[in-house]
């Protein structure tokens, strides 16, 4: 819904008890203090952060906090997909231990995934579950992380293996401190907004198509789009918490990308997580197309978007040398969401017609790699 | 509900989706496997233990789950308190994505309650979630911490202060096992047994006066005392699943009982946590008669069955040195069930007529601790 002369949306994650306000607009981070002390009265806080978050955002969250009466620690990690670790977890745990805060108090996640994702996960273990709100900085945790409640670390033997589900209270996506990201890790982020579109929203994807030089710039246009993918995300997440079923939808464009991430060891420099996502997509649509399920000019017009705007859509396009088909085949069997060994893959039979496949032929996957990759024949 | 001619009785913990059932009896430990098989059809499952249990109890189980068809893995760390560590988390941890398996396998618990709170708490992680099945061998563990889904590990900074409510699947209570227990460590248990008739069952402590003997040599009479213990507490699990309310009664005892065993630095030589609740519920009957609240009839009652079957008493029961009563007033402080610094007892009105009290004054907490341990006058 919009709040009309109000300058932000608010969309709603229906979970019964444990649903929750998503706010979205330019400046809600001053607004805070006023909408937790509103929701979780009489609660203290944990801000939990990154260092170069901490830098630029810290003060403006405290200040919220401290004029809504709201006492809060802050607890600075490193930057980067390394805190999502259970050195880093432990260290965080005994700083919210140490602030004396007890279940009904509250850790503030203020940051990207990496934070997110952390700082929920204490969130969801000290005591057995504290409260939490996710108060996301970058556009991929706008629209997809901060929101649905899945939160964990990393394992030696995979990315997100460990951690729970645990809803926050609240969220605030304030769309104003998206400009000071860099370019490239807006454009990262946008993937995941067009992967709506492309899941199960046709006629948001043709406005994206339209939109999105405004989308990147700001304004209303931004704070629509983020605002309409957390209706789309929220939505599937009422339908599935536990990713049981229907949720795998938002995994679309994501087993092909989580393998190329792996295949570059999850060097940031060759590939992130939302250009991975850019090229699964594509090779998703095309994947769909080739087995006669969509036609090639959707898969066209995707690719044909996605590059409009400066993301990557073939496994060309990432730089440096990658292990061959085969191996790219096995990082695809390793992935978390693969159950029983047989292969689960996001297809779909049009722009906004994606569906859930099980039983993928592994032989499929690897002729299509072939192809690809440029092994014995063009794409 | 009884099974008739068969040998083992079922209590079924109502959760909804999430309830599940305890099944008690001589040699239910050789049923696991067919019991695990009909409810999770397809898992596979990892063995949490200790290296203690794995040689007296290991081998049966494996048995039982190879004859149903279920491949399992075994993982045993070392016994004792100190394996509900965040390194031995990491470690089960790693060894359970080891043997790569995934949301829909299960860890079962065999072993007291570090066993079941450890394995618990990994089940409640690995991958956001998987099945997890309870077999308690610890009378302890059978009547209380393997029913009702907390988990959980230590902190530097206290006892449980991490961990998740995860539910298990089915719990397999064999009372056979506990013939193998020391006869100390079955008293601590029945400490808990008889808590269940002191918060609400007053029938039931009187059955225990008459019937302890038999409870302790084995049989059916056994198996009825966990049952109903397993009856009561499923019921207050039912009623406050997340501790917000009622399940607190379960504390009866606790408080004074935890601040006991950080003043004995959890010394198992000293003092176990059985025995800290026997003391904590006779000074929770005689507090409450000394605030008027019980008769002292009662109080006096409370302790003559604990003495009877050898169970301390008295702050003065427990050999060595203790803080004074200002220090002990502390330790209550301290406990993670005080919210918001104010002392929260339960207290009683009589044999099994237990309550919640908030708002107990600290001035009268202490000057009760200096008369029950002796500083300026006897009790």
């Amino acid at each position: 819904m919009s709040d009309g002369g109000n300058n932000h949306e608010t969309v709603r994650v229906e979970l019964g008890a444990r649903g929750y306000d998503i706010l979205i607009g330019e400046g809600v981070i001053a607004a805070a203090g006023a909408e937790i002390a509103a929701r979780l009265p009489g609660a203290r806080a944990a801000i939990v952060t990154d260092e170069n978050v901490a830098a630029r955002h810290g003060a403006a969250l405290a200040e919220s906090l401290g004029a809504a009466g709201i006492a809060a620690a802050t607890i600075a990690v490193s930057p980067g997909e390394k805190s999502k670790s259970f050195a880093v977890l432990e260290e965080v745990v005994d700083a919210v231990l140490a602030a004396r805060l007890e279940r009904g108090d509250v850790v503030v996640a203020l940051g990207g995934g990496v934070v997110g994702d952390l700082a929920g996960f204490v969130a969801g273990i000290v005591r057995r579950g504290m409260r939490f709100v996710q108060v996301p900085t970058s556009l991929l945790a706008q629209v997809d992380s901060s929101v649905g409640g899945k939160t964990g670390i990393n394992s030696p033997r995979g990315k997100n293996l460990v951690g729970v589900f645990q809803q926050p209270a609240l969220v605030l996506a304030d769309t104003g401190v998206l400009d000071t990201l860099p370019q490239r890790e807006f454009r990262a982020g946008y993937a995941e907004v067009a992967k709506y579109g492309l899941i199960d929203r046709p006629g948001f994807f043709a406005w994206l198509e339209e939109n999105w030089r405004d989308v990147f710039s700001g304004g209303s246009a931004r704070r629509h789009a983020i605002a309409e993918s957390c209706r789309a995300k929220a939505e599937m997440v009422a339908r599935d918490e536990f990713e049981t079923g229907d949720r795998a939808l938002l995994n679309l464009g994501h087993t092909f990308g989580h393998a190329l991430e792996a295949a570059t060891g999850y060097d940031s420099a060759r590939l992130v997580h939302g250009e991975g996502v850019a090229i699964g997509m594509a090779l998703a649509h095309r994947f769909s197309s080739r087995l006669g399920l969509c036609s090639p000019d959707d898969a066209r017009r995707v690719e044909a978007h996605l590059s409009a705007v400066g993301l990557p859509v073939s496994i060309a396009d990432i730089p440096g040398a990658l292990p061959g088909a085969e191996r790219m085949l096995d990082y695809i069997a390793q992935d978390k969401k693969v159950a029983r060994g047989a292969l689960t893959f996001i297809l779909t039979r049009g722009i906004g017609q994606s569906f859930v496949a099980k039983d993928v032929a592994a032989s499929e996957v690897l002729s299509f790699l072939r192809t690809a990759m440029g092994e014995g024949g063009g794409r």
